[in-house]
């Protein structure tokens, strides 16, 4: 099988190295891409440490993901050499069942394969981004519009889909006022794409030292978690609160800030228990999750992104500079991605 | 103003006891009722007895009411004199806020009047069900089909309405399999009606004991909470869980029970904080809550009741076996619902 070169984790606790990864052949419906941008997402670090359950190395992280094809099988047809594509945190289903005919790849109940850390259906750990390319079946490579730069865009491959899903699927829309808790890489992207829906948007973050940017970004509010004056000023005020973060929140205070009917949703996984008061949901308040999203919606993501000018606010580094970002991801300290510039892999 | 018979709390720790109440004289959109039957709720007896803040006394409670038009104002027109009729908890709000416009007047944002213990847009206390008569606006007052007993239709203006309405809301049809947790008085309800929407309906209840009468109700299932093993063979099962009962549940357990895309609607008020893992909801799970319903969904309720032939299983009894029946409540001795025979006040 071929090799290529590859920035992966040979251990939970050493830093990540270069070393090179095989890819397979490609297969009749097989489409190989000259990866040129990878994100760097927060799950990324927690896989290669193995705080997720045990991982397999050498690891080679990576789940948003551009870049422009290099070969196409047999029996592709959707590509073609040169198109401009991306990949993200899926590279293959089943396709046949309930959740994947429904476009819910991600639920598929026979196998959802992750991009990278995963067993694949011919039994290979898939690798992921960090790498100068990779081989994905042809039903989970994306189309990057023409308006998108692929640096800004690779996020979207991750934080755009995990915002975007659910800020549709829980109506965002003209209207209607989103709360975003969190203006990170997720949030950043969250409070865009409420934007670019129509919705009236505010950033709740823990402080105001992100404010201008987050007003800049399209919030027309901006409000201290750390102030309890928010929390009744803002009672009964959101049709929609969309929580990136995974420290725990205090559940009673933010579901009082939703109107009747409004919804809390989290995309992030607080790993501990959570207290709520049940009866503060009878106002046919919502509280639920999303993962991600399926295929055709991380589809209609970007051509969504491509139509409003929406990339992610990017730092691009080069490889040898992926461990010093990780201690700066979890020092907080990026405005909002970091995202890889891959030729420095070539 | 003219009084009525009733039977009435005077303090939170004295027996209800026969005396007579005002009922306002019958103004110009106002209808008033023989009173025939009135369903027991649980919650006349949290509310005379002052466990949800203090009362005023004396107090008649009841909000499952039945009766026949005795009177109807000048300006009255869907109503006429020997109508069949029913009251739920409900007798006015504004008619005019954003709630009452989208038909859910039990969030008004001005002011929902409550059928008993709260107070009216004129100052007065309102008073009951467990009285001869009541005065209500015709907005608030609903139409018995002619195919419901009134006997059996009374416990339908809370029960029914509290379990149609988010049964409704969230898809319980054909194809659909829903749990109901608890069969009391709301849910043996929750479980005529579910069947009759055509959804697949399992009982979730802490013991065996009751499973005969849960499958006569129309279960194809009945499951002890008691026993470990229903957790385990029903995770992922239900599209939709319908919790009808305050004591605290363990909601990762529930959870785990929904499919993906599930929801967990709580129509009981469970005192104390629940605790769960946010991240179970990732998969697309949902967790609300539902608080009675609006007057339309109430008639809508009663005519889909009347179709499909859905009363109450109630006992009836003469009103001074009401202070014998609510210690029967709290024991959970009554098969399902209590219905006061009002001609035993006259």
């Amino acid at each position: 099988m071929p090799t290529v070169n590859a920035y992966a984790a040979v251990s939970p606790t050493a830093p990540l190295q270069p070393l090179t990864i095989e890819r397979r052949e490609v297969g009749p419906r097989d489409v190989r891409i000259d990866i040129k941008y990878t994100g760097i997402c927060h799950s990324d670090i927690h896989e290669v440490r193995g705080e997720w359950g045990e991982a397999h190395y050498p690891l080679a992280p990576g789940h948003e993901i551009t870049g422009v094809v290099a070969e196409v099988g047999a029996e592709v047809t959707r590509f073609a050499v040169g198109d401009r594509v991306g990949v993200g945190c899926l590279v293959d289903s089943c396709g046949e069942c309930d959740a994947c005919v429904r476009g819910q790849e991600q639920f598929c109940s026979v196998k959802a394969v992750w991009t990278y850390g995963d067993t694949d259906f011919d039994g290979a750990i898939t690798q992921g981004g960090y790498s100068t390319q990779i081989v994905v079946t042809e039903r989970f490579v994306l189309h990057v519009p023409d308006a998108l730069p692929l640096d800004t865009a690779a996020p979207l491959m991750c934080a755009g889909v995990t915002t975007y899903a659910p800020l549709r699927r829980w109506g965002a829309g003209p209207g209607k006022k989103v709360a975003v808790v969190g203006l990170g890489g997720l949030g950043h992207v969250a409070v865009k794409i409420a934007r670019a829906l129509g919705a009236e948007v505010t950033v709740l973050s823990q402080s105001l030292s992100k404010k201008e940017a987050g007003l800049a970004l399209g919030a027309s509010d901006y409000r201290a978690t750390s102030d309890p004056a928010t929390f009744e000023e803002l009672a009964g005020a959101f049709d929609l609160i969309l929580s990136t973060v995974s420290a725990p929140l205090p559940m009673d205070d933010y579901l009082r800030m939703l109107a009747v009917g409004g919804a809390m949703i989290n995309v992030g996984s607080p790993p501990d228990e959570s207290s709520l008061h049940i009866r503060l949901l009878n106002r046919q308040r919502v509280l639920a999750g999303s993962l991600i999203g399926g295929i055709a919606e991380t589809q209609e993501m970007l051509d969504f992104c491509g139509e409003h000018g929406i990339g992610a606010e990017i730092e691009a580094i080069p490889a040898e500079q992926i461990n010093e970002a990780y201690e700066r991801v979890l020092a907080s300290d990026v405005r909002y991605r970091f995202v890889i510039d891959i030729s420095t892999l070539a």
